[in-house]
């Protein structure tokens, strides 16, 4: 588990990023002793009056009772707080596993004044083990009374598991000239793969959005952001990225968006794409025993779908990563991901760059390639490689770091 | 590479099983110093005449040089010989890759007094290098000067990669009263994944069948062996399994088969596919850096296919390889990898056994299941994990190993 000798990613940003108070959004954490000792595990958000909110869910065919909880509510549209645990992921327990996000919901709903269904909720840790909702009688009450807008790396520190760093990421722009800011906060490390990704995210903005609009966005944006990274092809049952506007930007005068078509949402969505890559590119850096962070880029494949395949099975080939994390340019390797695909590829129209250098040209080894170069390249902590199919137009771009020593032992003894 | 301080998988048999002449096949081995050095890396095996072949190849889109060869010459039916060589796999080589293999097999052909057209050609080893085949002049003539039926281990090594021992299997049964034998080597260790699941294997027979006929056999019998098997989810762009019958035992009576629905072919199909389940269960245990096979079988999934695609998702999954790799029972990871498999399924009507135990039932922990018990199963070598669906009559075994630091470090410098 998190902390337990393990150092943090040398790929880690140097600190925590400046986040200012999204207006309309506050934070408390408390420790109510689910799993860990001596460190927060419990993360209670509230948000404003008439906050709206959009998510989107690991597509498991075998999803935890708080994803079932939150798909749920998604119909009405507005929330009024959320509750995290981690820890333990109330997966796969059942009928106890419904029966515990109820009583999550209402002790919280209590708390807030709000009703139950007013309540996202999310849980992540161990699979399997029936989560005592009892725990949280008291605890968010008290956090209730002393939430703050500022404590951001609190409230992302309060989520994490096998992570090795808090992930936040936020970006300020205009709406009617009106500034307005998007702000998250994730957590990843293993267990990472489309679709989702991640394996929770949480985002707030105090811009004026109805939930439709802020559900069109959100659904878009994920395409190249969390679906769009792997850390190991597993994918949780608990993936959950949320998306709440508070709205407090209308009394700042922003004209509140309520259509998907209205033109002012180019703006902030380029903003939230922004947010979504920095904290999704964050939790491949947190990848577990991650050494090095590395970018796939398809090209000239026969649509962007297929590209993303051929991009993702490279991405995901255990012996792409492993080589990379022996810093070894084994191209091909790279060539026999494409390959196994099962996309249109034709081997003899192949070219294979790392970083600047390409290896392999027209079905064969590239005869100007200065194995030397690409050896002090290998030994860099961002490796791009990209490929090029000769097909057609179809480009996409994943994430995802090496497979290391490290990653074994970590997952090797999660539970132990 | 093999040898290179690896030591013997320990789930290796404990030793290399007898395994008799099949009449009209002989071997002889070779250093041609092809890549490795003071280990043998060229087999040819020499066929009688009249001897048919069928084959199953890498469903991957970039494939070898010589996969591309086998498949063409596969129109012909027949055989005279076989060209192997490891260390060098000629695939993404161009058309130097292509002039390799036509190379190749002229050399041979010249040696065997045979056209190239029937020689059948593997290789083995790193992608991408240009193999030089004029190392196979003078090698080749004298092996086919000095070929042997008796000396299968030898043929077995001679193909070996990162193989840690070699791997072979013979029935004997019999046709129309007739003794007849199947006899077959492989090898593999990492890149192993459906379809096709070894790099390379060979099995021979005594048996008179008709190239339609054995390719029927052949196709059938692949599914639940060598397309039932998966290492690391890679697959090797020339993963190759052929099948040669001799028609020797035609001499001693056996009425040669030509039809696909002859009813002789059932015992010779359950002869082969003994045959295939042995070889393709011993390339997993020698999967790279593996310490447990394991037995993945799914019951009650909508279908076969269903079954299949949800034990292949479990035996894929990371997360569950390093929990056996870390002797942990981790059936949460369990549920997640059946979840993430796209198939129907539903949690709550989920079962789990490991070995004689089970772990969870109908959507949450089994009140019953004995911890100490379990850890104690999963200290052994072999694992059986059994999930059951619930939804219908879909049933299927697939194997693999477990993900070990050594996985990491055998493919983290293997051109090293």
């Amino acid at each position: 588990m998190a902390g337990k000798n393990v150092p943090v990613s040398p790929l880690a940003p140097k600190k925590f990023p400046k986040m200012p108070v999204v207006e309309g959004v506050a934070f408390a954490t408390a420790e109510a002793g689910i799993r860990y000792k001596g460190r927060t595990d419990v993360l209670l958000a509230t948000l404003a009056e008439g906050t709206t909110m959009a998510g989107v869910f690991t597509r498991s065919k075998c999803p935890s009772a708080a994803v079932d909880w939150c798909r749920a509510i998604l119909a009405g549209g507005k929330a009024r707080g959320i509750v995290v645990n981690s820890g333990n992921a109330n997966a796969f327990t059942g009928l106890k596993g419904k029966e515990a996000v109820r009583l999550t919901a209402e002790i919280a709903a209590k708390a807030l004044k709000c009703k139950p269904e007013e309540v996202a909720l999310a849980s992540t840790g161990v699979i399997g083990e029936p989560l005592d909702a009892t725990k949280f009688n008291g605890v968010l009450a008290d956090c209730a009374g002393r939430v703050d807008g500022a404590v951001w790396q609190d409230a992302a520190r309060a989520i994490m598991t096998t992570d090795t760093f808090p992930k936040g990421a936020s970006k300020t722009f205009k709406v009617d000239g009106v500034p307005v800011t998007i702000s998250g906060i994730a957590k990843g490390a293993g267990m990472i793969a489309p679709d989702m990704a991640t394996m929770l995210s949480f985002v707030f903005t105090d811009a004026a959005i109805s939930a439709e609009a802020l559900q069109a966005c959100l659904s878009a944006g994920v395409k190249d952001s969390f679906n769009a990274i792997t850390v190991d092809s597993d994918t949780s049952t608990s993936d959950t990225l949320m998306l709440f506007a508070t709205g407090a930007a209308a009394r700042r005068g922003q004209a509140p968006i309520t259509q998907v078509k209205d033109p002012r949402l180019s703006a902030f969505k380029r903003a939230l794409n922004k947010v979504l890559l920095d904290l999704a590119t964050q939790v491949v850096k947190d990848g577990e025993g991650a050494r090095k962070f590395v970018a796939v880029t398809v090209e000239g494949a026969t649509s962007k779908k297929s590209a993303k395949r051929i991009a993702l099975s490279i991405a995901n080939s255990p012996l792409v990563k492993t080589a990379i994390a022996g810093e070894d340019a084994n191209w091909g390797r790279i060539v026999m991901a494409v390959g196994k695909a099962g996309e249109p590829a034709e081997r003899d129209l192949l070219s294979i760059y790392f970083g600047p250098y390409r290896l392999a040209e027209a079905g064969g080894r590239d005869p100007a390639y200065d194995e030397a170069k690409v050896s002090t390249y290998m030994k860099g902590d961002r490796i791009d490689i990209r490929v090029e199919i000769g097909l057609g137009r179809g480009k996409a771009t994943v994430y995802t770091c090496d497979l290391t020593k490290a990653y074994v032992e970590i997952n090797g003894d999660y539970r132990s």
